[in-house]
């Protein structure tokens, strides 16, 4: 018998009619002979009202109540929605991250998994109940408190329990049809992406994609759990998660058949910002000493360039991006340490957009790179920074002229609306 | 070192402001010396905002689910309390019933407490910390769920947790200033009751008084528990809740001493209707049938009266009261029975009033009846139904009589505002 795992999001089960919306279709896929699980999310903005409701308490909750108090969110709808299949007439049983075997470190707000052990909910499995798993939380054993999982938690405990109880797919449930080649309301052409492998859906989501969590996809990434990405309001199939695309072409996943694109989607970020360091001593070991310092004050590095340096003055300029949240404190901690680096000075630039180009099929396509410059460069929009992956380029351009771009890019490789993409190539395998 | 239990209801912890200044309380408390253990409702009217949000889901929500969702009203209270009181630089941590120890039956929506084994409470106070725990819940051992205690439960939980731990008071806070000789809004010239023994508290929150639970006040009585039902907005002294007038007497509640009291209040109480079968044939047994056939129905009897039969019809009425809400049920079953029982008619009246005299003094004092049903009399309210225990006497009136009749006791006793009763008398042991 197979075992679909289900995730349900805040917007899912906003209201009594939303959750019995939501045990309609999982009684429906009972109904079908698959056991089911589902890991389900807090009713609409509960979590951000609770947490508006601890900063009215104190400005600085403590972790461990914080966590106490989130988690009462997903256990208000996980209650809810088994007592919505109960009165359609299946059995239905709700456990807490805890009662679920959901074991993790004792880092409150953000919470690692460090083991899933779903005893309880493998016995109700073979008694034939739904069960329905709060999602966002766990448990540690050595101080026998409630965790929770940070951003993107309930993504994440629902692949883990696929993971733990080897579900044939983990169907995450959402507000829109699937995962799009760029966000539809920046670029109206984007359409539905029907396969996509999740070392893409990593680029995308890292660069800014919002609909799957960098986390949840990476857990399912390791430990091989397919994803698929749907509706909550329709029937339509959404966005496969798989790990490559010979699983798709060798039937596994029923109905869908790709070739390997070269180009999956573009993505845009208007969160960073850009710090320069100005006039670096160019002196083997500085850049590791500029990054040191701003790693140790906590903030997370994404691009980094380095210029060449000039002959002449013997300096160098090192520019790097982060999230403008991190940007007071690395200024702060590269402040201190001027003297001992030796720079000349430090810009910020806040005004800075990133777009980021995703395809696994870029690997072995040598004109991917030509295509973006030039179609950027047409549409006169100036390219500030470059960096690339594998299966990525990202770019920084101005802010306000983010969007334009990610419009041009998408138009330049073919990914509008129906049309046939003009390089798409075969696998060659 | 001295252990206070405090409990603090909806009202006192209805927002983030009130939370604040339960939490100065608390501190207070420790700052004094104290090891201080905390039950916690929930927030103002969160826990009927569940209900009626379960309700919107499903008319028969499954009583399992129900406890899962309700418990998390008290879950939220107790985590905003322990991060107000962290702000206030002092220790605190919060337990759910489960962690705190608080086992109980399965009975889901009524569980009653089986064993309390505080273990983890003990290490936090040994640390120095004050403990919070959620009011209204525990755990089932066998099934490993959370359950709740049925109305009244955070009190029970207070009391509950004070036997366990030894403390020397449990203190419960509400929104008034301690017990009243009767309730003040039908009462004006009602007074706050210093001491009150547990037995008479008993009769008067069986008979209507709504401040304490017959459950909590009972399992006060029990293990030797001493309350002090006080008013969480100021500091006054409130009621002293004791086993005997003996314990008063001997100084261990400090500042009070009281001659035992003939009578200590009044209640009133709505919300019962009376049934009356009859025709009843006057033969033994008869009564006994038709009590069984209305508990079967699981309804709860409160007040009997059979009169005496008249030798002429050889049958007999016999008349009992029960709250309004178990009505239709009683009625049915006797109907279904009428054969069987064979008596003549049902009569069903919801229009009538209940009022209680309670007073320890009663078993000593002869006058009491006597004065009560001549003050009555010569008020022109007409009794109904009579039915005693040592320390109580209920009458029946008219349920719109019922408020005047409370006024005319309470001055006949000389319970009004500060004149001295005109029956007290010496304890006489």
């Amino acid at each position: 018998m197979s075992l679909i795992v289900q995730k349900y999001g805040g917007s899912s089960v906003a209201d009594a009619e939303s959750i019995k919306r939501v045990a309609k279709r999982i009684v429906e896929t009972r109904k079908a002979g698959h056991d089911v699980v589902v890991a389900v999310s807090a009713m609409g903005d509960t979590t951000d009202e609770l947490i508006d409701l601890a900063n009215e308490v104190t400005p600085m909750p403590d972790p461990r109540e914080m966590d106490m108090l989130l988690t009462t969110g997903e256990r208000i709808s996980m209650a809810l929605l088994a007592m919505a299949i109960k009165s359609l007439g299946m059995d239905a049983r709700s456990y807490t991250g805890s009662q679920a075997g959901m074991i993790t470190d004792a880092r409150h707000g953000a919470a690692r998994i460090v083991d899933v052990t779903p005893v309880r909910l493998r016995e109700a499995l073979d008694e034939g109940a739904i069960v329905i798993v709060a999602g966002f939380q766990g448990f540690n054993r050595d101080t026998k408190d409630i965790t929770t999982l940070g951003r993107g938690g309930s993504d994440t405990t629902a692949v883990a329990l696929a993971a733990a109880l080897g579900a044939d797919v983990c169907e995450i449930y959402t507000d829109v049809d699937g995962i799009f080649t760029a966000d539809p309301r920046v670029v109206p052409k984007a359409h539905k992406i029907d396969v996509v492998t999740s070392e893409e859906m990593l680029e995308l989501a890292a660069a800014g994609a919002k609909v799957l969590y960098i986390r949840a996809v990476e857990y399912a990434r390791r430990h091989g759990v397919t994803l698929h990405v749907r509706s909550s309001f329709n029937n339509n199939e959404g966005t496969w998660v798989v790990a490559s695309y010979d699983d798709v072409n060798d039937g596994e996943n029923k109905g869908v058949t790709v070739e390997e694109p070269i180009i999956t989607g573009v993505a845009g970020d208007l969160s960073e910002a850009k710090i320069t360091v100005v006039g670096v001593p160019d002196v083997p070991g500085k850049a590791a000493e500029i990054f040191t310092v701003v790693a140790s004050a906590g903030a997370n590095i994404d691009m980094i360039v380095q210029n060449v340096s000039l002959a002449a003055t013997g300096r160098t300029d090192i520019s790097f991006t982060l999230p403008k949240s991190d940007g007071e404190k690395a200024l702060t901690a590269l402040r201190s340490s001027q003297p001992d680096i030796g720079f000349e000075s430090l810009q910020y630039d806040d005004q800075i957009g990133k777009l980021a180009l995703v395809g696994a099929g870029m690997r072995t396509s040598a004109g991917v790179s030509a295509l973006l410059f030039r179609s950027l460069s047409d549409a006169g929009i100036n390219i500030e920074m470059i960096s690339t992956s594998e299966i990525r380029i990202s770019v920084v351009t101005r802010a306000d002229t983010l969007q334009e771009a990610m419009r041009v890019v998408h138009t330049a490789f073919g990914l509008d609306g129906e049309a046939e993409a003009i390089v798409y190539a075969g696998t060659g395998r």
